[in-house]
């Protein structure tokens, strides 16, 4: 196939796999689509190990790394003890609500351990992000930056650009897309309101082309509700220039979500991909669980802004997880979770989105002939 | 183009046209599609004033008729006065917030005369919706008979197949799908969380190929967000065998909108386009107003159940139309608002449409060859 970003990347097709698992991400690419890997919850140690993976392994493939360059929320200082920056009444809240569901505290020393870890890694000063830019731009088989949330600084994606990758950007209506367009980002990933984590609320169905028509040229990448050949096809019939797709990953055998974490997502309906601000304090289409309702409900205590309440969150989900307790656990996952029944492979969902997609266009043709 | 539906109905075109407006259902027909008249709003006499001006027009071209047929709330009794069945809190909420914008009421006579007529008009009893049926039956151009809201009673479903018409209706979620498939109608009506009026949450990317698959062979039209060709490509991409439009028509000379009122839709964005329960007490996709908001917001008095919060809005909506204040008018509509920027044709849509479509099959097999 031939589009707009199959050009500007020199790849296949164009399917772009956005994960938080560098497996993901390699396979990706190796299928001939692209993998962009989700920095966000990686120290830049963590970064630089995972990049260096790649790059190990995918033969002069290209693939993307996406981060957050803080921007639209107030970015934390660099002391985030938990117990400083997190309201006694918050922390209060998330214990008394797992401890009422029986569910054990961590031993002492992880839970200190893994709080300290989990704040860490959401390196969400605008230094944080930088450092997490300069170490992509030094790995070669890097070729595109995607800004997760909000515009990018300007002066970021010049830096990208002079070192001749491309930028990118997710955004969830015209307004934002316009804002993103003034500095200068090279494609722009259309996030319909069917999308896992961070939406908007208009539909892909209306989003999609509404920013293809406003935005041309700057291609347009179709996210949210993508997770087979016939949406596939039908994002390029709305005139996308390719398919980003997220969710549909955390059920392939690269992903790097445990067994039973997979099940739970197999065994979700669409409905149960909820919008809420419990797992990080902005609306976040997330798996619905007796945590996500613990905080819709509450009339109390409030959702923290982001990013506190996603720190908020680790120990308690991380407790959750420890021992099993899938009805306590929540992961941003949009409403194709519903369509993900069992486990499969990065290759695997290529090769059948391919298929379908072929498929699809000869129906078409045929009801054309007719 | 040959589908699944243009057999069954004997149209060129897969493309249903709701509306509550008989110009637009005949234009719709004429055109090589079909049109759908929503018969919720007419007493029997105006039913029956449609069919036949539409039947002496049509020149024996199908058409449709939607009924609300009472199933999933309780019905009203056939008593309706507004002063009896509408609590007096909820009457002085709506009357006060008018009144503080400055909007004047009726004039006495013709308040009493709209509250009475409007509550009737609601024809919310099984024997109301039974009466509408049996007219529409009599009418021989009426060959698809849409339930607009839950499961038609099984004895309807019959009645309506011994007459030799389709049954259909519209879901928004597999489980109504699955009911709708017990009672045996012959086409399902998939409606996505874009689309105007009461909605799922459950996005049309997701929702049209999931109903699809587990449908088969009850052929899916599909709903919500579609407004042009492209949208309608990929309806068809999704394995739907049409598309079912409501929105697009209200921007359609032949809508049966006042200039004012197209306008204000002219100047909507889609995330305008919000779901409350503000309009009928079910969740509903309407224009945001302060009307809306003012329930949206309200603490203490909360919408009234359905029909009961629709009846209930009946006068202030009639008031602020009247003084054409837009800014307290509302009405159902969906996302696809944002696309409607002046006025046009049933004609010029059908004709859009289909130009649209043809074009994305051209873009669509060059990607392919190439």
């Amino acid at each position: 196939m031939r589009t707009a970003v199959t050009e500007m990347f020199g790849i296949d097709l164009p399917i772009f796999a956005f994960s938080h698992c560098r497996d993901v991400v390699l396979e990706a690419s190796r299928a001939g689509g692209m993998g962009i890997l989700g920095a966000a919850w990686m120290t830049p140690e963590e970064l630089e190990v995972s990049l260096k993976w790649i790059d190990e392994r995918i033969d002069g493939k290209p693939y993307g790394v996406d981060i957050v360059f803080p921007g639209t929320f107030a970015p934390l200082t660099d002391d985030r003890d938990p117990e400083k920056i997190l309201p006694a009444g918050h922390r209060q809240f998330v214990n008394q609500l797992m401890d009422q569901a029986g569910i054990p505290p961590l031993p002492e020393d992880d839970a200190k351990a893994f709080a300290r870890e989990h704040a860490d890694k959401m390196k969400m000063t605008p230094s944080d992000s930088e450092r997490s830019l300069q170490i992509a731009l030094r790995h070669p088989s890097v070729k595109f930056i995607v800004s997760a949330m909000g515009a990018a600084p300007r002066h970021v994606v010049d830096l990208v650009h002079e070192h001749g990758l491309k930028v990118g950007a997710l955004v969830g209506n015209i307004d934002h897309a316009m804002k993103q367009k003034e500095v200068g980002v090279d494609v722009l990933i259309a996030q319909g309101a069917e999308a896992g984590g961070h939406v908007g609320r208009v539909g892909s169905m209306v989003l999609w082309p509404q920013l293809v028509d406003a935005m041309a040229p700057i291609p347009v990448l179709a996210a949210g509700g993508i997770g087979r050949g016939r949406q596939f096809a039908a994002a390029m019939a709305l005139g996308a220039a390719g398919a980003w797709c997220g969710s549909i990953w955390l059920g392939t055998r690269e992903s790097d979500l445990t067994p039973v974490m997979r099940e739970r997502l197999f065994e979700a309906k669409s409905e149960d991909a909820v919008v809420s601000k419990a797992l990080t304090g902005k609306n976040c289409r997330i798996l619905r669980s007796n945590y996500t309702e613990a905080w819709d409900k509450s009339a109390d205590v409030k959702p923290l802004t982001f990013p506190l309440q996603s720190i908020l969150g680790g120990e308690p989900l991380r407790r959750a997880e420890r021992v099993r307790r899938m009805d306590y656990w929540t992961y941003a996952v949009g409403q194709i979770v519903g369509d993900m029944q069992q486990e499969t492979s990065v290759r695997q969902i290529f090769a059948e989105m391919l298929g379908e997609y072929v498929e699809v266009m000869e129906n078409l043709n045929a009801m054309l002939d007719e």
